[in-house]
């Protein structure tokens, strides 16, 4: 077992120590450190960048307590971008930096430096959100409507929804269930239940797939799922029950089936020609080399113009309602790590600032996600996507905590190399990643244990069922918005994303009903205690089998203890509240033996403890 | 004694591990990773990041002796820019990343990756450049000049040679001693028996000051320098003696004598009114506040050509001989970091771009240099400045391990917190600093121990002369482009950048002669070995007072240590070449005891050991 790490110094972007993560340009935001008594500081400065240049100011000491003192001083944000870091005289070594992955007692480089941005927030709901993944085709389908045999087009292989998944080319992208949108909004009492508060549903344009990324057209919605109609009434009814709905959009590349691509294909001459991409011998560029998936040439303003600023453009068409609230609330970017981006060319940032300003002109309080494959640092700068999905700093480390040894975890197909880790990688790898983005950027990225283009987390975690529970308390207690893929709730399997695309089965004696109230009940802690979705965050101890942190807000502190095996972790009660008064929303019992708290597990697990509003017992 | 570090897996960006680091777009290169056999490794891939998404290959086993094999692989150079890392499966973890900054036995983000750069390469002579900066007003004043009293305009408060200088408000600018051109051209041979080859004068533009940052005009040599003529002059001869000669050119400012600033401010209709930056109030912008310092608006397309296009620009014209070879070649850019850059405006990529292709429009063989004062990462891409003045990952590093606890190091006349740290924190930073930027750019960029701007290192290490050796050492030896500015190879003093621009002593007996001789020697041992200034570089081990590594070329291996103090290392046989083969060129012997080397030291000292081509004795 390591030492707690409750005596050292901390700051993060979160209320506790900000004024606020919405600063205006130019304004003089307030930051804080906390420094436990055992860290005898002398001095605290912080060293900001303005126009790329460091400068540095005094904080002063404004509190103190038994356990701490607290040191407050100024951010001036001259720029959209302020970074910002603390150097700490005095201490155990007599010099430390104090940036976003802890404190480092020689020179480290930038990328960790804490920030704040000015541009426009993320809109305030997004916060206290839940995400529902849903593959429309796979979801279900409604009642009203006959054998998908009856209206299959002749891209698709039929399939009864009791049908295995086909894995295998050719028909893993043509066998088609028939969901639709109709069949989503008949079960939004499911949503309801699980207790989710937003709908994010994979592509619902027209196309050749099942999966619907190879579009046809951004301008419809695919008569299959009940075209536009069903679309707008799903909207309305997410609404009317208080959820929000996603769509997401490929702004990397169409189908070949797409309207553009066709008239492009059809006249050298046609505008649309120059919508997509072509190598040096003139043949179009596709994504990865997938003919049925040409690229778009983000360079050209007519694209530019089609797809962002027409008034009836794919981006702003489902934004916009028709009919009381029956538009699209966001969207998530499909490849928005390639988007723009073609040997030479880079027009990446360029587009996601574009798309965010178009997102925000048609609906101010839109939210904007864009897909993210590895280090997300130098794609979320604040002022094009509002967050990611964030793989590489929430999926990949929790896979390496919770994998089975025996199960072969793969991305979008492709095996990845993820290996078993003990808890102190693990919570390292999620601060580094955490700490290379703005706090605002990483609270406002999808955190995820799967998706629709990896192996389930059922599967990835092998025998042991209880593994997805403690993947889903690390899920919806640590900082980000979590995003559950349908059917992980209820204990769904998959080697690989596409066997994963399941049809959600509606019979519940084939669910896992403890995974399934596990889901509940920590998705009901995520929404009544604040601190979960808005808090600060510290890591109290780690170890091979356990990750037990603070979340922290004024007025509210939720310790929370996940456990892969026994584990039993101690700190000093005078670092903790009152133990006696703490209440226990799951889990164990916190227990005081002597000058020591102690947080035990008997096995996978995962507790979490309350003290303040809300939560005093 | 840290245990050596010779038995772990290796790659830089240096010839022995890439094909090329000069490749074209869409070149094939080959890349390769050493791995000792202690580190049993199953398998090795790359993974190469491509328009934003990464991509996997596998390597080949190549060839392998009884020390260690080689793996061989592809990285396909399809952006400017390709990062790209390895992952190791098997070794003592069983898996490993492999980036710049050493192994990794968890995810960790792109910053430290290896990159291949595809924008044009660097001049083929800057590498194996040693770079003298000479302040003109302190180096020398030409025999044939009388009294500066005699010439020098109303700003000025004149100087005999020997009086002291001038550290305080309101003289520390405006004193003048007189140096000049001819002056320089006079003693080109003292850069000569130093064995340095690239001169680096700081401005040499009219001014109203002595440090000339504050220009009146881009477009003349300062009269009191001897003008455009001695420019010339000094140019001619520097290339008559195989002497490069570069210029400092300020991209953010000009002094408020300016021709622009006084045309600006006489008529607010003036084109080059538009040249400058105003805030909200209509006051024109300056830097860091200074009122002589006028800040540039480089979003203006009229100050872009004024000061870069025109072939009369101040960029350009120093650039172009006018009879003969007597023209700079290149630039070094001040305050390049905070160019362009001023609240929500950020076109520094832009100007950095933008001068780099005047640059080498106009002569294509300049070399670029850009002043940086931290993490220098984003803002040498490879397609701006060729390199930076590498403060961060180097000045500051050396500081640490070899200042005294009694001085106090300033830099740009502020105080800086630098604490006194061992070699292996030393060397963390080094490392961490060199991985995040390209290899190319890293070893291209300025590294330094002192300049016109800091305290002067004679000062900074206080009472022990032979520490400014190791610094000089470490200096010489490392990857980078050393740059010695002017008096710091006799030992002269100053606790700031103002007071270290003291005038150069001609008279010898004022000179630390021991200082002078290490530094000589040091210049040498680099210019005779190709592996001090084109090599890979490992390290061997370190500890708090010893710093001891490898250059290596194919055919030639350079083993340097450096130390505080005494120390001793050693390192198994059978990971270093013969012992009985190298040849000592500086400093003690190489010794063998049983299957150990040992590298020893009595005392702040520098070592050199070579073997293969000019090196077997």
């Amino acid at each position: 077992m390591s030492g707690h790490r409750l005596g050292l110094p901390h700051h993060d972007g979160s209320p506790l120590y900000v004024s606020t993560s919405a600063p205006a340009l130019d304004e003089r935001v307030r930051v804080r450190v906390r420094v436990p008594h055992e860290y005898a500081v002398r001095a605290l400065h912080v060293r900001q960048v303005t126009d790329a240049e460091p400068e540095f100011r005094s904080l002063a000491q404004v509190s103190s307590d038994e356990r701490e003192s607290w040191w407050e001083g100024e951010v001036v944000c001259h720029n959209p971008v302020t970074s910002y870091r603390f150097v700490l005289e005095g201490g155990p070594t007599g010099y430390a930096w104090l940036n976003g992955s802890g404190l480092h007692e020689r020179d480290v480089p930038d990328a960790a430096d804490f920030r704040l941005v000015a541009y426009d927030a993320p809109p305030a709901w997004a916060l206290d959100s839940v995400v529902y993944q849903v593959f429309p085709d796979r979801f279900a389908r409604s009642s009203a409507r006959g054998p998908v045999a009856d209206e299959a087009p002749g891209w698709a292989v039929p399939a009864e929804w009791d049908d295995p998944v086909a894995i295998e080319e050719p028909t893993v992208a043509t066998q088609l269930y028939g969901g639709d949108l109709d069949g989503v909004r008949e079960h939004l009492d499911h949503l309801e239940r699980l207790g989710v508060t937003t709908l994010y549903l994979t592509p619902f344009f027209p196309s050749a797939s099942n999966h619907r990324y190879d579009a046809s057209s951004f301008e419809q919605v695919d008569p299959l799922l009940g075209g536009d109609r069903a679309l707008r009434e799903l909207a309305a009814e997410c609404h009317r029950r208080d959820l929000r709905l996603l769509g997401d959009l490929t702004t990397n590349h169409t189908g070949d089936t797409h309207e553009w691509f066709v008239a492009a294909q059809a006249d050298p001459q046609a505008p649309q020609r120059d919508y997509y991409l072509y190598d040096e011998s003139g043949d179009y560029v596709s994504w990865l080399g997938v003919p049925s998936l040409p690229k778009l040439d983000h360079s050209d303003p007519g694209l530019r113009r089609a797809l962002f600023d027409d008034p009836t453009s794919g981006v702003r068409r489902w934004l916009r309602p028709e009919a009381g609230d029956d538009a699209l609330d966001g969207w998530r970017v499909d490849v928005a790590n390639m988007t723009g981006r073609w040997g030479a060319q880079d027009v990446n940032h360029d587009v996601a600032r574009h798309m965010r300003a178009t997102v925000v002109d048609e609906r101010p309080d839109a939210l904007l996600i864009g897909e993210h494959t590895h280090d997300h640092s130098q794609d979320a700068r604040g002022d094009g996507w509002h967050g990611v999905m964030n793989y590489s700093g929430f999926t990949r480390p929790v896979w390496t905590w919770l994998r089975d040894k025996g199960s072969a975890p793969k991305f979008l197909g492709a095996p990845v190399i993820v290996p078993r880790l003990g808890g102190d990688a693990v919570a390292a790898t999620i601060d580094e990643f955490g700490a290379i983005v703005p706090w605002r950027t990483r609270v406002h990225s999808f955190t995820l244990v799967g998706s629709h283009d990896t192996t389930r987390v059922r599967t990835l975690v092998g025998d042991d069922a209880a593994y997805v529970v403690v993947a889903a308390g690390v899920l919806l207690a640590l900082p980000g918005i979590p995003m559950i893929t349908y059917g992980d709730e209820i204990g769904m399997e998959g080697t690989f994303g596409e066997d994963g695309r399941r049809p959600m089965p509606w019979d519940e004696s084939r669910w896992d009903h403890e995974i399934f109230e596990s889901f509940r009940r920590l998705i009901a802690a995520r929404r009544e205690l604040a601190a979960l979705s808005r808090g600060g965050m510290r890591w109290v101890a780690t170890d091979d089998d356990a990750l037990v942190f603070l979340r922290e807000l004024d007025g509210q502190t939720v310790l929370v203890m996940c456990t892969r095996a026994a584990a039993s972790v101690t700190a000093p009660v005078h670092h903790l509240p009152d133990v006696s008064r703490a209440r226990t929303v799951l889990g164990t019992t916190l227990r005081r033996h002597g000058s020591d708290v102690i947080m035990a597990a008997d096995g996978p697990q995962v507790s979490i403890w309350v003290w303040g509003e809300d939560g005093v017992s």
